[in-house]
Parts: structure tokens; C-alpha cells; sequence
């Protein structure tokens, strides 16, 4: 059940597919949205698409940015316009003290302006809920990635899977339901009970090195050096790597080049594979927390 | 690969079955296990059977005791002996400091002794792996009483799991396995979102007063008391619920039978169910902890 | 969705708990049912409750017999009627020629009597679909007796499958649902390939004798001496055997006793272990059937 | 088990990926292998590279042509070869009568030439076992141009397989173990049955007009004129339809393109999106077909 955001307003700055999906269920629960840089149909006073920043600003209770926040230069991401739209503390002054602002995570730039503007920033992708939801997405996109770069089928091959946070348990339950042999490789003892319980072969990471030879597919989830030099030379030449963990992985790619093994580093996926489906895990959670924040600002 | 318990002098006081493939495991990993109340064919030096407690803890590192340690009355748990074996701490203090005492879990009884004796207590059904463990035996025993208890089938049945824990997500993975539309009810929006990621239904307490109406079958493993007459006088009538909970359970077994509803307290049903797996089990994870534990007193 | 029946006038003579599920929709489309020997409210005209044979069949179209038809002296299939309901030829007179007669299966005195009576016998039990859905709760009992009689958990088990028909695939699809080791034994080379396509072992007949001993559970579907004594010499001593072939089975019972393997035979399980799903699968099956047919009938 | 081949001397011609995965194996099953166009190493006697038909053919016992067999123009499918191989009766005619030559399929041609030349043309893929074996690569490959062609996740998408075949079992079963919400479609009651075992929805074709507005993926199956323009103007605008039927598959793509719905005919997908598990096929399959072949000669 979502929640009434009747009279509500807020600014949707930039982003891709995502974000529409998200401005359409935003209006559908009774907001008033303040678009730029996105193809939504100009529908005032419900959907209303501004040129800039600026006017898409005033009189807003919380800013919704896209899943990257702002680039490297401090420009929104935003894939469907040329020209960038610079967010700047100017801007931000007006919105009322501790307004929300989501981002799916963010840089140090724009922590920094958030700060200093007196307004809380909400990284969506931190968030327990958001990171399971957006392992579906990711673990299929794992999964097609590792169909597009192996002549086997993934029924019957024999899968690795590094770590079993939640990214690591999605893609090993996915795999599993499709057929493979999987072998999940993880710390805890504790983990490694859950994994036998789900049918699948656990083993920690004190025997990977012995075990590494048999893997036909190698799925990494851990933001750690795992996949060394000294461990890719035991692996089989013809294994495929899917690196989904944060850049810059956990595989050192250039031994990988060298000993002819293929490795792909496959960070985002979610927007990529499955834009809709992630945009519908916004729209599941944003509107909760937008409804949660609003109401404790006015509380207090 | 399980630890070389070459010279280790252990005894094994008490038990069941589980007890026996535990004697068998320790003896085949070079341990000398000194045995009371159990049937085991009396096999020096690795198995030496004795009459007394006091014979079989003479000059050993370890005691094992099984899986309830002392009843209330202080004798041990031991289902094959009609003498009650009764531990006392006159018994305990030849052991050497900080020995290791294993039971499954234990009452305030043996806590006490132990730690008067100066020895170390460790609940292995507290640990995190062993319960993971042990909630596939659990799980299958809930299934079968289910079953038992029922006109229906597990497929196509509307089956409701209250409480997403080590236990609850182990039932609600075999229920969705049988093929059962099942229906998890879980307090953290993460774990909702992860009965999503597996396929399953997933809502909040809060939503159960309206959904019970159409469970036909109810696994309660929230050891609160959960299903209230409130919740009960919503039930269908033919509605059959089984409660692994510990005991008394999560629920109210006097509205229960005033409404007709079947309802099944079930604790200790590894043990009961599926007794060679429970000791296989306990052999895979009592011969690690006791060389770590040896270990350890060895370097201090 | 279920058939129009207003105004067709059947009776239901004798059975069990599925019977009554089955009145029940009968009259809920529409039908007029006249009822003996079971437990049912008398309520005219949709349900009407007789005390003969004889008064239940005047002005009937069709004739609604328990699954297992007529028992071998003659008399209807009944368990909550101690006087024996006798159905002769002088009963069926009246019926219309070519009207229905339904059973599950008939045994030869039923066809005799049906025939003689130029009525139409149709067993309900020889429908492939029938059979198939029937294979659901045939299944869940087969696993509910094989969790009964073993110490071991399903899950994790070496289960065997002998036969990959009907019942054994959804026997078969339900183990291996539920984590066990899969092995499924089948004569044709296209049932091993779908089981390999289902990620369970496959194996013929010929392989059987020397992969028999790793089988810690094993079900029989197949009704012809499968499990010889010379196979059972090859068996675990503590091997459970579940055999759900129609009798007398496929398993040397008393090899099995000799060689001190647990062998049970268990025919009929729908109509035990979840008679109302087996009511149900009737209920939705026969309504079908007996449109159809009076329709036919019609025409003609 | 594979067969002993010691002594066999056959001739593979032509083909791609697969048959070098199977030349590998006959030479280690023990035959003679002579090769033409295949980049395999030249490794006499067990595999002899030649450059032209002619002398391939000389003393050999069976011919393997790729999956394709030949093409319109005569020639022998071949990726690695640019000029043409034309396969004639004259090449064929030193064989001994009956010699086996096999191929996936067979155009009339092909047909023709075997039949003059007094040979035995053995079509593997039109066996049921290879059929089946087939069918993973085929649901594998038809997955993932679901994946490649919508902006959502398999994961609780509503998909339709059209048709529960060999092909279509297999895509119905991967759809379900990764997640989605699977809507069979089937005409015989039997195979509704075994769905609804399955776990998944089935309807018949005659429901297809009401239910196909809520599709988000469509799978055909059926090779016949299913989504016809009258269906396809009731689907989604952005449902997506994977044909894998053989062409023209079983959909109006002028309608569906005419309709903005997005509809791809994929044949042939074991060979492009698995060629090693297709090739691993052939190897499983044809020393087999082989050995049996060469001993019916032998015996006649």
C-alpha cells in the first residue's frame, strides 16, 4: 500500500528511464512534480517540465536526483539532455532546512553542498531494503552477461559465486533455479550453513584456491582484491569472470588478460538490463520515505 | 574437512540417537570417547563404555552432553538409561580449568554447576550455524505435522510463515519448494524484500488481521505471542496451525480449541523427526569447536 | 470455469470425505443430487438425502459411484454407512440407456453390471488428467510415509525414483523441490534427458543394480517385480522403501523383511493423506465429464 | 558409459563449433576421425585433416554432416570454409550399402542423394532424446533475447509460453525457476494438468484471446499461425514476443510491427547461443547412434 502524497511537491532533476517511471507514480499518488531534463508529458499542475534548475525549484518540499547523484564535474547525470544542469548551493538556499534529498548514492561533491545547505541527503541505494531489490536486477544481469560470454549453457555449468551478501545470494538462487552447479564461497560459517540448506556447495575462501580449477562461470561480489594473479593462474582458460562488485572489482584484469581468461566488469547493471524493474524499486520505495520525511519535518 | 582428534580424551554423557553418530564421528576422528548411557558396542581404546559418571570423566579434556543437558532435576537427558544419571559438581572438578562442556542449550542448573566448576559452557544451538542447520530438520518436521494435520495438500495450499528467521525462512523455502502459495509475514521491510527476491508473498504484522482470513495453513516460529483470539476469530475454522515456536509458543491454544482451530505446539523437532541427520549435525560441528577450544587452552 | 448444470439430475451412492466435496460443487452448478450414505444436509431440491438405493435412482440421468467403485462382494464403497449398499442390474433398469456411470476404476463385477444395464462406464481414475492430478497428493503421501519411517531428512537424501511416469514425476519434481539428491530411474532415453533437463541424475534399469547401494530412500511407481531379492541383497540395510505401484506392488515384501529393509505399500494415498484435495480434483473433473456426456447424449 | 569406437573410421565434413566438440570425442572413444573444414588439429591416425570430399571419403564406415546438413545449393554447411563443399552422389557411392550418414535435419536434397546412394540418412534432431536435450540451449538462448529486448527483469514478469512441448516445457520450467509469473498455454487437458503440478497457471488456446492483455513476454512454441493480428491487436503495446518456432514461426510480425509490438524469430538457437553444450549434444548422442548403427551391419 503506498502512501497519499497529495499537495506534495517536489523536483525531479535529470536522471534516465528510472526516473520517468518515478514521476509517473509520484503524480498517480497525488504529487505536484517539477521536472527537468526528462520526456515526460508537460501535464500542470500535476506534471510540470521546467528549462531549468532554477524555476523546477522554487517552492519545493524535496529534491529527488537520479541513482548516480551528480558526476564527477557536479553536473546531474541525465541522459536525455546535451546541455548540463549544474546543481550549486545557490539553488538548494531556498528549499526549507533539513528538506530531503534522495540519490541512489552520492559523491563526495554533492555531500558536501547537501551539508552546507542545511538539507538532508538520503542515499536510496544504502538502504537494506533497496540493495535486495535491486540485486533481482543485477543477479539477471550477471546472469545475461554470463550467457552473452560463454559457449555453455548455464544448466548443468559448473558456477561460482564470490560472497554471499545480498547481491551474492540473489545470483546464486538465480542460478540454482536455472540449473547450475553452484558453489558459493563465502566467510561465515554461518552463511556457508544457509548456502547447504538452499541445495547449493559451500566453501570459504581458504578453499577456493584448490577448488578455483572445476569453475566454468565466476560470479565476484566482493569489493576486495579476490580473483589475484595467484589464484587466476589455477583457473581454467576457457572460465568466464562476471565482476559485478563496485569498480574497481575484485579481479586483477590484466593477469586475467594475460593467462587469455575472459573478465568483465559489470558495475550499474541494474539501470542498464532492466531500467523499468529499477524504476519501479524507486517508485516502490522513494514515496515512503518522501511521506516519512515530510511528516517528521512537520512534527518537529 | 574436519579437524585430527588424534589423542583427545572426550566423554559423551547421556543422549539419544543423535548422541550415537556423534560417539561414531569423535572415535573416527582419533578421539578416546568415554561413554555412559548410550548403546554403543564398547570398542577400547577409541570407545570404552563405563557403568558410572564418575568412571567415564576420569582424566578427559571435554565433556559432551546432549542436546537438553539436565533436565529440572538435574539428572542428564538420557533417553536409552531408566537410572537417572545425576551431574554434580564434585563430579566436574577433575576436569581441567576451562575445560570445554558442550550441551545443545542449557537451564540455569547446569549453567550454575559449570561455572562453579570453572569450566566452559557452549550452547552449540546458539550458534548461528548449528541453528541454521538444525532448521532443515525442523522444517521438515513442521511440513510432516502439517501434513498430518491436514485434509489438504501442501501444493496449492495458502500457507502463511510468521517470522522470517533462521527457522521461518527455512520453512518458507520448503513450503515454496512443495509448490505451496506461500505467504511470509516479517517485520523488517529487508527481509519482505528478500521473500519478494524468492519468489514468495511477503507482508508486514500489521497486515496479518486482514490477510489470516485466507490461510489454510500456519507456521508460527515467533516465540511471542502472536496469534491472539483477536487474530484466531479471524481464522477459518478448518485453518491448521503448527507452532515451532519454543515453548509456550506464539499462541493462544485455549482460543484456538473454543474456535475449533487445530493448533499444534511443536518444539525439539529435529531430534524427534529426523535423528540421524540431528546427530549428523552435531558430528560435523562439535569436532571443530572442540579442537578449537583445545587449541586455545593449549596456548594459554 | 466449470459447466452450466441447472436441472441435471444425478445420484451419488456411498465413499468418503472426497464424495462429499463433490455434492457439494455438483449442487453448487446447478445440479439436482440425490445422495445416499453419506453425511450431507438434506437439502432440497439441489440436495436430497435417501435411505435406499432404490428410491435415489428414480428419474436420474447419471450415477455418481465412490472412487473405488464396488468392492469384491458387490457392495458400494462406503465408510460412513455400516448396512451394505448392494448395487444390482435391477437398480440400474430405470436409467436411461447410455446414461453415465462414473467410478474411479471398476473392477469386473461394476463392468459386468454397467454393461449389462447398456449404461456407459467411465473411470475416472484412466483419465491422463485425472491421473495426473492425482499424482499430486499420491506424491505428498509417498514423502509424508518416507519422512515416517526414516531418520533422515528428505532434504540432502539419496532418493531413488524408480519410474518416471505420472506418478513418478511428480514424485520425483516434489524430492528434488525439497533438496534431496535425485536419482530417477527410467527405461527410455527421452524420460532420462527430460530428468537431466530437470537437474536430477538419470539412470536405466540396467544401471540399476550397481547404484542401488547408495540409495538411502527409495520410491517404486512401477507395478512389476522391480526390487528383487537379488536387487535388495545390493541395498543399504537401513534403506527405506516407499512402493506406490498398485498392489501387489513392485518390491519382494518378504525379501525386504529378511534382509531387515524397512518396504511399505502404499496404494490409494489420495483418498488418505488429503482427501479433500482429492475431493476437489474430482469436483473439478467430473462436472466436465458429465455435461459432455449428457450432451452427447442429447445429440443423439 | 560411452561406446568403445576403437577401429571405426568415419568422416566428418564440414560444420561449425559443435562438430569440433565432437570430432574431440569420437577420436578419444577410439575411431579414425577424417576431417574436412574444421580448423582441428591434424593429429593422424586418430584425427587425419584433408583438403577436399574425395579423399576424405575413402574407406570410411559412416559420414557426420553438421546440424544444417546441406544447404539450398548442395553444399555442406560449413562456417570455417569459404569454397563451397558440394556433397554428390559420386563422392558417396564407395560407402558400404547402409552406411550411416547422419545430420541435424535433412533438406529434400540432401534426402535424395543418401536415398540413390543406398545409405541410411539418420536425422538426430528429430529424436525425441536430442529434441529434449536440445530444448535447455534453446529455453537458455530464448531467455535471453527476452532479456536483451525488455526493459524489465524475467523475475515476476508475466510471461506466456505458447505451446508444452519439448521446447516449450523447457522454457515454461526456466522461466518459473527464475521467477517469473509463467502462463501456460496448452491444448490438452493432460498437459494443463502437468502445469498446474508444475506450479504455474495453464490455459487453453480458446482462452488466449481474453488473457493475453496482461503478457509483458510472450514465447511461441507452436509452429502454426498463433499471434495472429486479431490476437496481437489484444496484447500489450510493450509486450515483447520471442518466436522460437521453426520459420515462419508462429507469429504475424507485419502485425505485430504494424502494432509497435517488438516480435523476434529465433531458430537455431542452440548452435549460436551454446555452441560447446550443443557440440557436447552431438557427443552424447552420436557415438551411440554409432555404435548401434555399425553393429546392425555387422549383423546383417
Amino acid at each position: 500500500m503506498q502512501p497519499d502524497l497529495k499537495g506534495i511537491k517536489v523536483a525531479v532533476l535529470g536522471g534516465d528511464a528510472r526516473e520517468i517511471v518515478l514521476v509517473s507514480t509520484l503524480s498517480r499518488l497525488g504529487a505536484y512534480v517539477k521536472v527537468v531534463g526528462l520526456p515526460v508529458n508537460n501535464d500542470p499542475p500535476h506534471v510540470t517540465v521546467y528549462g531549468t534548475l532554477e524555476e523546477a525549484l522554487i517552492d519545493v518540499q524535496a529534491v529527488i536526483l537520479p541513482v548516480p547523484g551528480l558526476l564527477e564535474k557536479g553536473n546531474i547525470y541525465c541522459v536525455y539532455e546535451e546541455k548540463p544542469l549544474i546543481l550549486t548551493e545557490a539553488l538548494l538556499v531556498k528549499l526549507p532546512s533539513q528538506a530531503p534529498v534522495f540519490a541512489g548514492f552520492a559523491r563526495p561533491k554533492l555531500i558536501e553542498i547537501v551539508e552546507r545547505s542545511n538539507l538532508k541527503l538520503i542515499q536510496v541505494l544504502a538502504l537494506d531494503e533497496v540493495a535486495i531489490l535491486n540485486s533481482i536486477p543485477s543477479a539477471e544481469g550477471a546472469v545475461q552477461l554470463a550467457m552473452e560470454n560463454t559457449a555453455i549453457t548455464i544448466h548443468n555449468s559448473k558456477s561460482f559465486v564470490l560472497g554471499f551478501g545480498r547481491t551474492g545470494a540473489s545470483i546464486a538462487r538465480l542460478l540454482h533455479g536455472m540449473g547450475a552447479k553452484v558453489t558459493v564461497v563465502a566467510r561465515s560459517a554461518s552463511y556457508r550453513a544457509r548456502v547447504y540448506e538452499m541445495g547449493m556447495e559451500a566453501i570459504s575462501f581458504e578453499e577456493l584456491p584448490d577448488a578455483i580449477a572445476k569453475a566454468e562461470i565466476i560470479f565476484n561480489t566482493v569489493p576486495k582484491m579476490i580473483l589475484t594473479n595467484c589464484i587466476l593462474t589455477k583457473a581454467k582458460e576457457d572460465a568466464v569472470i562476471i565482476d559485478v562488485a563496485s569498480p574497481p572489482g575484485g579481479t586483477d584484469f590484466d593477469a586475467a588478460a594475460r593467462l587469455g581468461i575472459k573478465a568483465v566488469l559489470a558495475p550499474g547493471l541494474p539501470g542498464r538490463v532492466a531500467p523499468k524493474t529499477a524504476g519501479q524499486i524507486l517508485a516502490k520505495v522513494i514515496p515512503d520515505l518522501l511521506a516519512q520525511e515530510l511528516q517528521q519535518n512537520k512534527v518537529q
